[in-house]
């Protein structure tokens, strides 16, 4: 296996309809809306892997957003289907990134990139170390 | 076919996971996030049957909500997922109603019912007939 | 003081603009906004009146919304103002509800009016009396 | 006048409560609705400067956000009031950028501080300059 391919994160993908009540009176999805969308495929993703955010909570830890940087290429519109890529991008001891394509699930435009970056706390928002049984997830799907 | 049987209206089901964001700081589902449930239930519904409410607005056409009933009987969390029953309820050459079940879809409770009743309008606001083309398709969903 | 007065709840208004983000693709507010301006409408009667929902909540206590009506007679655009007016429409022991009338703030014209139902919990979700401190406080603002 | 004064923009401030719906199940104000007070914070500081968007937007011209930078440093709550002050960031005859912070209003600490970057579009969408009549007020909100 080259270098490259051990390092390239694992993406994953989800889709879901564009809900009425995302879009704005330009006709098409408002800009806060993608937020969503990355939290939906960041849950998406944690989900499938195995390790969902609800049981990270449960467990007392947190991973609350730092940092968001948002660039729009393009529109949806009510009607279209949100595709969303979403790979962990950093994944340090004390912080995590995620980034994201949102895509036109028709034309497969990419229409809106992400990054989001977290830092790992306690329930009282401390911040912490990664839970020691999520290391090993996390750094697996780094390679 | 039993007369009680050619009256009960077809329902879809649809199914996705909470948001983080649809909720709050009680810890469940905001109960203003219900009534985008509905509306996803309800497009869900239309594309489904063939009829998409995109469509139906491409046509010249709208179905603004005049009317919300909703009854709170528990709540979701996040981690968990929504399960939404739709069906139409009453349909009228000017007005439609929709109704709807939300569950949790793992203990099927039913948690939050609900009514939202619409009128057929141009894209003035004029109310109108419902347009000729969806007479036959609503009136056949509810046999 | 007649009897009627004497029953006449004390309402409240506040005024705040409508947000584009509130807007969706028919140019207009979304109708489950509604249901949050219901939401600031209430919390700042109860702020405005000295009990406000925060400090509720801090000293053990929940009023979750268990049934909601809403009627739709007109509707708000971006740049127009949302002015609110609410009050307490019925005070139980174990209930309460609210009632609202959502105007434009230049014209004057009633827009939605709404109910919502609430029943006092404690925190862990368990139907409880009004809490006694807050008693006087809803028996007064209902005469 | 010094250089640096004449080119220091604008700020304009305004304040409005936390609403309940947009905090999420940390108990703090979900990180997607900052987005939506810095869209109140520039809203307002258009409507004050005699300019509004919604003007803006009668007359023909669009300002799409093209791109977001969003910085958590702390959290507000249900009961805090957020204070937001905003101003023009940078001023070209395609472009216009606009800055925030967000304040607790009483402990007036930093909480978020963020950058909208936007383009001028007509109706359908495409790139356009600034509106003629628009030029002065963007240009001398910069000195």
């Amino acid at each position: 296996m080259s270098n490259s391919e051990k390092h390239r994160p694992k993406a994953m993908e989800t889709e879901f309809p564009v809900r009425y009540a995302e879009t704005d009176a330009m006709g098409v999805v408002h800009h806060a809306s993608y937020l969503v969308y990355f939290e939906e495929g960041r849950s998406h993703y944690m989900r499938e892997l195995g390790n969902d955010y609800a049981s990270i909570e449960s467990s007392g830890y947190r991973l609350p957003v730092t940092e968001v940087d948002i660039r729009y290429l393009g529109s949806l519109m009510y009607g279209d289907h949100v595709r969303i890529r979403s790979w962990i991008e950093e994944n340090r001891s004390r912080r995590l990134s995620f980034a994201y394509e949102v895509r036109n699930s028709v034309s497969d435009d990419i229409l809106v990139t992400g990054l989001t970056r977290h830092v790992w706390t306690d329930l009282a928002g401390n911040v912490s170390r990664i839970p020691e049984e999520l290391r090993d997830f996390f750094a697996s799907n780094m390679v």
